[in-house]
């Protein structure tokens, strides 16, 4: 098939795809500065573990693509495999108005990603970073360096292949 | 070593003991005193939500069915529609190894579940209530009038169709 002809589906299909309602498909969404693409379909994937950070009073959930589900589900974390994605919604913290003990999710602050792929990403612990901003997903960071943020951050848990989640257990 | 830390590797050997595939598959598990079985599935729903208890320290995230997720991403939540169900996993507590201001899931306590269904359940504000106890998934309660538990402790939110959860807002 020729290129054109290969081009001339691919877009009729991301054509299809967004128009098939989703407010924000991820094709309309700005790459990171470093390339990284917004992962398709992320708020349709599965849990792997939530947080609350007490210091800067977020609240977070963890989830993973099909490749980070299995193996977060078969404890086979350290390493993560190659096509891993974890993707981590974090909240402001906000109290439940029914419910004064109860911190819930309040304003979105941002949608962020680490990709496994060990050669691609060896100068950064075989992981590709990238974060989108708010509700209309602004891409994080002025150039392709923000990526050192969040590396020097991560390389604390070098030994847990740089990943602060531990899979929550779960039955 | 902290309670995190062994807790995490005692469900890992559980995991490892347990026959390989399903450990826990719904269909093994026994249904609750009012007769609703483990809703299939519910460990591959999608996110409506997530909380943090401080009264009782525990961390929640609140899954949804289909139908209740597309209720839950279209706003349509009050009420949410028949065959709508909200399942939320519950860990307490635990600290942590690397971050001492996070607060992160430890041990596992019940996976709990609402079922819309306004006709089977009007005596119960339209919900069907059940709740399974910790990894082993042991059914909650002496008999069916466990659900008024439930109720008593819902009906506070009773303009919010009975449910604490908000959807939680993303893109």
């Amino acid at each position: 098939m020729t290129n054109l002809m290969t081009n001339l589906i691919r877009n009729a299909l991301i054509g299809l795809i967004a128009c098939s309602g989703t407010a924000h498909a991820e094709t309309d969404v700005q790459s990171a500065p470093n390339g990284i693409t917004l992962p398709e379909g992320y708020k349709n994937w599965e849990v792997i573990g939530s947080s609350h950070r007490e210091d800067n009073k977020t609240l977070r959930v963890i989830l993973g693509n099909d490749v980070a589900i299995k193996a977060a589900r078969a404890g086979e974390t350290n390493p993560w495999p190659d096509g891993s994605i974890l993707g981590k919604l974090v909240w402001k913290d906000a109290v439940h108005p029914k419910w004064e003990k109860a911190t819930v999710p309040g304003e979105f602050v941002h949608a962020e990603f680490m990709i496994k792929q060990g050669n691609k990403y060896r100068d950064t612990g075989g992981w590709g970073f990238a974060r989108w901003k708010g509700l209309d997903q602004k891409p994080y960071g002025e150039d392709a360096s923000f990526v050192q943020e969040c590396f020097s951050c991560h390389t604390p848990v070098k030994d847990n292949d740089y990943v602060f989640t531990h899979p929550s257990p779960m039955p």
